[in-house]
Formats: C-alpha cells, sequence, structure tokens
C-alpha cells in the first residue's frame, strides 16, 4: 500500500501525506461563507443504482440537484424532472456548494475529485464534499487534504443498506470528517437515510464501513457452514435457524438474512440469489479491508479467508449473485 | 472417523451401525413401566463444575438423587446433603429408572455407559437415560443403539449456556431422540434449564449445539479481527462496538460478549478474559465439528480454520482464558 | 476421534485399546512357523487399480497367489492365469499365511480383517498381515491389536506412487510394525515396490503417508496460487516455474507435476488433468490428516483449510480429476 | 490498491500510469551515451546489510563507488576506503550514470527516486538505475515511467538470497525492464550474484520475487505442519524428512531448510532460529503478494493465510526470529 502515499506537488517530487503540515484550522473560518439557511442547488455525482434513488429523496426534502454521471443516459431522468444535468465534476463544484458523490471505486472517486475536470478544479472556498462511496479510507484521506487545500471541506459518508434501503430513505450513513461539520452534513443526509453516525476524523467513516462489512462476509459464510454442516448431520434447517436465533451463534446473517432456502421469506435465499448485495461488491469490500489490514499490519485471519472465498467465488460465475449465496 | 463405527459383537465380528436394523419399536413398549408420576430417585452421574449444581437444580424440585462420579470427593457434598453416593455407574443403574450423565468427553460416556462396571451393565428395562455431555453425534447414536438393545430409551441433550446459567436454571438443552420421550425427557430438563428444545433424531442434540458453538467461535475470532482493524484504522472501540450492533455485522458476540475490554462490562474481556467459557472447551468442540464435517464430507472452510485457531491459542498459553481472547 | 478406541468384547463391555496390555512377546515367538524359504502362496484382497498390479508383480516374482474381492469380476484375471480366487477373506487366511491387503478406506479394511468372514475368523499363528490401505493410522493400530491377539503380526504399509509405479513395481512403501517382522515384510513389498522404508511402530507408516499428502496438498495448491498469481503480474508460466525451480520456492508440485497447463508435457496438467492422482482420494487422505491432527491436539493450519479445498473442489464437480487441478 | 495508480503532474491533475502513452523508444535512443567499456563511477543507495556486501563485491571487481545513505554511519567504511560519499541521491545521480538502490520498502524507494534530492533531480539522460529493493510491482512500474520521462532507464532486479549470498557474491537477481538493456544490468548485477535471471517487463523482477517467497512460505508453513504432526503421530523426525525428501512432499524447506530442530545442521532451526530470514521480511514480502493479489483479484486461499500467520508471530514477539520457527 505504499503506493497509495503517493501524492506530487508541482515543484516537490513525490510527497506523502504522513509529512505534510495539516492546515486544520482552515476549514473552520471559511465555512460561514457557505449557504445552509434556505435550500440552495445540491451537486449530485453518481447517479448509479444507489445514487439514483438517493438523488430523489434529496428531490424530495425541497433541493435542487446540479446533476453529474459519466453515463448521460444516467441524468436524462432527472434532466426530465426539471433538474440541472451539466458536464463534468468541475461545473457542479461551481454551481453548488454542497456535493454529494456517489462511485463504485476509489479511481472513480480520485477522477471526480483530482481529474482533469474534477471538483478540484472549480471548487469554491468553503464548499462542503461529502463522498458517499465505499473507498480505501487511505484514499479518502488524500483526497481530504487535496479538497483542504483548496479551502473546502471534505467528509467520508459510506452507506450500510441496499438499494431498497436508498429508496425508502433508510440507509445508514457511517461519516468522518471534521465534527463541526457534522451538522451540516447530517442536513442533507438525514434526507437519504435513517441513520446518520459520527465516527470521528476523516477516513473513520470508511472504516466502519469496512469493519462491518467484514465481519458480515465472516458471519455470512460461518452461518452457511454452520448451516449446512447442521442439515447434514440431520438437522431441519428451520429448526436449525431458531436455535442458532436464541443461542450465542445467533447474528444478521442467521435471524435477518438467512442463506439457506426455505428459512426465511423475503430474502435473497428465498428468490435463487437474485438482488441482494452482490458477490463482487463484498469482494470489492474485502480487498478494502485486506489493504487497510496490510497497511497496518493487523491480522486478519478469518477475513482475509472470507475475501480469498468471495474472490474464487466470483471466479466461479458467481460474481452477480446475491453474497449471501456463500458455501453451498 | 471410520473406527467411530466399530461395533463388535461377540459372534458376529465388526460391524457398523448403519448396516444394523433399528429395533425402534422397543423403546415405545418399555415405557410405560418407567416411573413418572411420584418424585422417584433420579440418578446423576458427573458431578464437575457444570454437573454439580445442574444436580443441586434437582434436589431442588424435589427429586432425591443417586450419584456417582469417579472423583468420589465430588461426592461428598451431596453425601452430606443427604443424598445416596454409589460406587459406579452399573449402581446407579439398578437403582435409578431415570439417569443423568454430564461428562467431558466421549470417552468418558462410553466409558460411564458400556465400561466394566458401566450403566448397561444393570440397566433396567424402560430406563431413560439422558446425556448431557457434549461429544461426538456419532457416539451419541452408537450409545443409542446399546440402550436400545437393553430395552431402555437413550437421548442426546447437550447444553448451552455455562456454569452460571447451571446454576441459576438456565441452561438450553437441545434434546435428541425419540420424539414420544421428549416430555419425560422435558420434565427432568425443565428443572436445570428454562430452554428445552426438541432437536429431531438421536445425534442431532449434539449436531445443533455443535454448529452452535462453530458459529459462534468463527463470529468471536470474525468480532475480535473486525474490532482490532477498526481500532488501528482510528475508531473508537465503543463507537465501532455500537456501529456493528446496529448495522449487519451484528452477532452475539458484538452485542452480549463484545471481547475487547472496556467496550462491555460484566464480560469475560471486562476480567482479563477469566471465567466464561475456556478456549480448550471451544477448541473440543470444534473438533468434534471438524469430525462430523469430515464424516458428512462438508466443507467448512471457516470453522476448520477457527478450530486451527482455537487450537493454537492453547498451545500458546491462552487454554484457560475465555475463549473471547481471540485474536488480539 | 474417541470413537475410534471402541472395542467391544462379548464379555467385557467396552474398552480402549490403551488399557489393555500388549502382548509385544507373542510375535516372536510365533514367526519361526511361517514359511519364508520357498515360494508358498501368498494372499491378497483387494484387486482394484492399484491392487490388481500389485498382485501381478508378485506372480512375476514367482509367488502363487489366493486371491479375494468383494467384486468377483476384479479376480476373473486371475483366475484365468491359474491363481487361486476364494469366497471370503477367510478362506484367504485359511490358505495363505501370508497375506496383503489393498483396500480404498478403513471401513473396508476392518471388514476384511474383523467381519464376520474376515481374515481373523480363520487366520494362522504367525501368519503376517501387511496392510497397504491408506487408512486412518488409529484404526491400524486397532487391526495390530486384534491379530496379535491371535498370534500372528499386523504391518502397515501404505504406498506412494501411482497405478504406473505399481505396473511398474516403483511403490514406495512406508511400513510400520514390530522391527524384526520388516524383513520378511521387505521380501514381499520389494517385488512390488522400489523403495521400502521402515518407519517404526505400528501406525507410523500410515502417519508418514499422510504428513507426506497432507504436505504434497499444501505444496500443489501453493504452487498453483503462486504460479497464477506470476501469470497475471505479466509472468510467462515457464519461465516462472524455471525461477521457482532454481529458487527457494522449488518443490515436487512445481519441478516435477507442475499445475499449470504448458509448462511440463507428460502430467496430468498436460492432459486435461486426467489420470494421475484423483482430489477425490487426496480429500480422504486429508481427511485421515485431518483426523489424526484433531486426536493428537496438532494445529494444522494450512492443512486444514488445504483439506477443506480439496472438499470444495469435489463438491463443485471436480472429484475425478486429477489433484493438480488445484486453485484455478 | 486503487490509490497505487495515483501519479499527479502539475497542470494535469491526478491521472494514471495506465493511460499515459509509454516513451518506449526513448530508452533505445540515450543508451549509446552511457559509458560501459570502461568502469567509470557506479552509484549505490543504501547500504545496510545487503547492500554493503553486495557494494563491496562491485568494488572487488574494480568499480568505482559513489555512495549514499540516510544514514551517515552506513558510509563510513566505504569513505575510508577511499570511495565517493555524497549527501543526497540526487547527487549519486550528478555523478554516476549507472546507479544501484537497495532500499527496505516501497516508500525508501520512492523517496530515493522522486523525493525532493531523489535521483530524478539530477539523473542525466540515459542513464541505468537498478533498483534490487522488494517492492510493490506497481510502484516499481511508476518508478519506471518517471525515470522513461527523463530520457533514462530503469530495471527492478530485487535478490534471492541472504547476506550469506550476497557476501560471497552468490546472490539471484530476477530482473525486469527493456530487454536490450539486460547485458548492460548483467554487467553489474553479475558481480554480486551467481544468476542473473531476466523476467520481463519492468515489473515482473519483482512479481517473480514476490511469487516465490509466497511459495516458500506455504511450503515452510506447510512442512512444519506436517514434521509436527509426524512427530505427534511417533516418527522419528530426522527420517520423517528423509521420507518426505523422497516423496512428493518434497520443498526447500524440508530437504534444505529444515524447520525442526535437530533434523539438519547448519541451518537456523539448528540454532534457536536466529540468524537467516527474519518473520518480519517474509511477512513483509507476503503483505507485497497480498496487494498484488487484491489489485489482480487473484484468489490467494493459502498465500493469503501464509501472511495472516506470519503477521500474529510478528505480533506475538518472533519478528527477529528466522521465518522457518513456524508453527510450533
Amino acid at each position: 500500500m505504499a503506493a497509495s502515499l503517493w501524492l506530487r506537488g508541482a515543484a516537490s517530487g513525490l510527497r506523502y501525506w504522513s509529512q505534510r503540515p495539516r492546515p486544520a484550522a482552515a476549514s473552520l473560518a471559511v465555512v460561514c461563507s457557505r449557504s445552509m439557511a434556505s435550500k440552495t442547488p445540491v451537486g449530485f455525482i453518481g447517479l448509479g443504482n444507489m445514487g439514483n434513488p438517493m438523488a430523489k429523496n434529496l428531490m424530495k426534502h425541497g433541493y435542487p440537484l446540479i446533476i453529474y454521471d459519466v453515463f448521460p443516459d444516467a441524468c436524462k431522468e432527472f434532466q426530465e424532472a426539471g433538474e440541472q444535468v451539466v458536464s463534468s465534476p468541475a461545473d457542479v463544484a461551481e454551481k453548488a456548494d454542497r456535493i454529494i458523490t456517489m462511485l463504485p471505486t476509489s479511481i472513480n472517486a480520485i477522477e471526480a475529485y483530482s481529474g482533469a475536470n474534477g471538483i478540484l478544479k472549480k471548487v469554491k472556498k468553503g464548499s462542503l464534499l461529502i463522498d458517499s462511496s465505499t473507498i480505501d479510507p487511505a484514499v479518502s484521506k488524500e483526497l481530504a487534504k487535496e479538497v483542504e487545500k483548496m479551502g473546502a471541506v471534505f467528509m467520508d459518508a459510506p452507506v450500510s443498506g441496499g438499494v431498497g434501503a436508498a429508496r425508502s430513505g433508510n440507509l445508514t450513513f457511517m461519516v468522518g470528517g471534521v465534527e463541526d461539520e457534522f451538522a451540516a452534513a447530517k442536513e442533507l443526509l438525514g434526507c437519504m437515510g435513517s441513520n446518520v453516525v459520527y465516527c470521528g476524523a476523516v477516513g473513520t467513516g470508511q472504516a466502519a464501513k469496512i469493519c462491518n462489512n467484514m465481519l458480515l462476509a465472516i458471519s455470512m459464510i460461518g452461518t452457511a457452514e454452520a448451516m449446512n454442516l447442521g442439515i447434514r448431520l440431520g438437522l431441519d434447517p428451520k429448526l436449525l435457524a431458531k436455535i442458532l436465533n436464541m443461542s450465542s451463534g445467533r447474528c444478521w446473517s442467521s435471524d435477518t438474512y438467512n442463506p439457506v432456502p426455505g428459512v426465511m421469506d423475503g430474502v435473497p435465499s428465498a428468490n435463487n440469489y437474485q438482488g441482494g448485495f452482490g458477490t463482487t461488491l463484498m469482494a470489492k469490500d474485502l480487498g478494502l479491508a485486506q489493504d487497510s489490514a496490510t497497511s497496518t499490519k493487523s491480522p486478519i485471519l478469518l477475513g482475509s479467508l472470507a475475501h480469498q472465498i468471495y474472490r474464487v467465488m466470483c471466479a466461479k460465475g458467481y460474481a452477480k449473485k446475491d453474497f449471501s449465496c456463500g458455501v453451498r
């Protein structure tokens, strides 16, 4: 992960963020100039499966939107609804001083912020930039420094909950950044989620998300293994689930999202593992956990094996199935 | 585990249980002769850490006891309390037609039932023999066959819950055996536990216990890894636990028995991992899960790694610490 | 594994071998009566893929055979060649005082020795019984005790090398048993193998075989992972194999049986993983390693994971492919 | 690892190397100007445990050196021997057109090349820069691009073999870079190693090193597990090693560097695991393998577990022991 520390200034060659003095005070001074009282336009970059319903919830709460997506088709719906569509992240930054980004990978986030037509090209001082993508916490920290240098504020705010929760406005946001700005972030995030949790400094939102999903992956595979073993030993699946759920094996994967078909209704296992949270997305999150563990030298024996299991599952053709398709 | 299938009759050489016709009807016919209405003496074999408080709860409910333990000291307390102490499992079987066994390993259980002075030497027709030890389900099935041959009834009824639950009578019993006998078993087990769950045929009580504890081990180690990684990424442990517990990473190990010191009160992690459920006991249960998985050819990738992790922990000197001392 | 310790005498109930005095001297006294100078008939039980060519090599060395297999068709070829076919292991034991058994599982070996028509029913005092099956070392020890009780001698002598080595008489035998009998065993085994290695007491032949195959499985999967990673990082497979083989990553799986198609000729990876040593057989051997590790409380982190990986491969349809089809 | 793709030009914002056209032809044109015929000074940066004896071997072959190390003490010995010590990597580049770098981590390599006083500040066109550090192949590729932009040539050439091999000039170099430059690199590397292997494009030297060491780690742990299990099953360690080494379990870790004390002389296991290749260095290399596997989405189940095992060993106090101290 050493390479994640790269940051090259024009005059100074490559440097590492940890060696650069952090202009922490800057963000406080500039906040005042940002419009919060009235519902001024909010920028939204990334209108995919998750971003689309999230943006709509902002609309429902009366916020005019400035929209951008690399795929123009993704913007149509919003244009027809009267929202303003622009042609680059830079243009979003020109017209909005609060921007939410919802992108699939670290690379996309870097491009949206620091690319040739990125937000940073035209960001206004005092702007609030909230990244709801799930990315490497080290990248979040890098972006935050770039943003701070421009006199603006960056917060990472990845979400928990899938498309359904995005539609119903019931996402959980895990927010990292300067605590003084949390209220401002919550004003917007609260329109899209029922839980908005402050986690600490920049990057801790990502950290919380990553840790949760690593534990989720472990307990999901563990549930699948325990259920499968029990069935082979002669237990009825529903009865076994009931016993686990009243005992110390109880977990979200056993009591809310059981991976064995026939045990619960309304979950992906009841529908041939369609919908839900794709195996490939879980593999991505576990890759982030793995990178974070390697760079912090944290042993994650089960987390690492869970990561590799999801890698194999993707390679074997289960990439688009729900992650509960587990070890069968 | 092939060797677990050994059973040698005098005339017929070695045979395997699966090939022997099962005299299922026998148990029904003989039940009538057993005394249930009045509180006739109940045999109790194995008065260790768990057996001691369990037997006392039977006493509290008015059952006279016939006591045996390989360590005479373990019986003293009961003798002083007026209970009858005898000198072998066979003698217990001679004086009681309902017997509970609570022993540490498969070998001890085999000895108690089939040894030179075992229960089977003097068991009465129609007796109800309940084994609350946690042992290999394949052994439970073997014992059940031996017992059935004598015209008696065998049920496996391992417990969940530690010494505290044994004292307060709040154990959970997972019961396998002929369903018609479940009510008779529940009469006794209900004096010692708040949950008595019927799981299916003989051996399924053990299966349920083993599957639960395997999932418990996996989610405990997973919780430890996720908490540890989060802390190294800058998260406050209490906050991280709170976030996990409202998200999909939630599990008994995170919300009821958190392994990180300082997160919760009244759990072993708050007391230098003293008390609770010892690492060596968890390693034993995972060994049973491993054996069962190998004999049924069930893949248990995380379960198997969890097993090995607990083996290493025992070898490294954590054998007597609570199993939540996890990977630190 | 406790159950592997079962042994029930007609009068005495269940006992464990470790508690029974071992009649070690008996074997010495009786050896003299066994015919070694001339080529008296040798019994052979189990004429499968391996047993068939092994028996033929004994024939080539001039030994008359007494043949038995549960599948009569397997005996035809030998009958036509003039060898004597009998109808049970007991009958083999009646006519031959040296017997070799080559069977697929522990259960089959137990049946052949201790079954209703097993060897032990008619074994002569002083007979030499050599089991070349790969089975649980604990079962070998049990069989040895049964055999000793009859005044005969038991040795475990599992083989390394596949069908090709069996045909060419180039197997390796790993032999466990009383050292004084090793020369007698070597006389026969030397007709079928180029290496006959004395390993120690009964069961150590199996132990050596199991440990070797566990290490083989680990290094095979490791080789597949390293080769695959290197290829994805841009290395030519042949060059990478060459580099590994001159460096510290060198192993039999990389230099003699490389799992990547195109790297070597004449190995299963060059032939769509056909032939060779089946995945299901490797899973079986790893199951034995797992059982042995659990019963001796030995941590085997990689061995255990390798075991589970082969279990998954069997479940996913690779059971009959060569074990080098590894993680692809 | 997305963040490893960062590279920010002054005017263009962040970009990724894969999107930049590669000036491949540049390197060819400039080679001519470099001095090869006579023994002109060679730059050497990084005079640690490995760099020190490597540099001395260059001296023995008659090459004058230009020396730099961040720790001035490391240079003393060379200054006293008459070599020229300078005060920054940039100064080395000013005085030598062939430079070897031998540094502990990716970060150190980045600093040496691209830092404020790095090589790139004063590198001459046509210079040959050989990095013998073991670092992330993705970083090697980044450095190569930076170097190419300056009209110079970069090759990665990590070594296999420890301090002993460095002293005796018997290292193995795995070299990645433009093939036309390999002869020039070999002229220097051949003074320090007995094997100089061309691996392919820039980064493949690192890839080969990483893959070898991952397989080494796996087979070392596997050997330790197999030896340990065998010993517990009653085998003599020396005999078991002999059997493995003539069978399919054979590997460098079993036949050249056996981890069990008493099996071999002259290896770290014979000396309380002192000397050799430290556990912490193996953990570092496995971290690089893990990063590479995650970024290329390659499943490495055993490699990943081996990584975590070495992480745990470092955390448990074995960081400075030889990596063969394995699982005991």
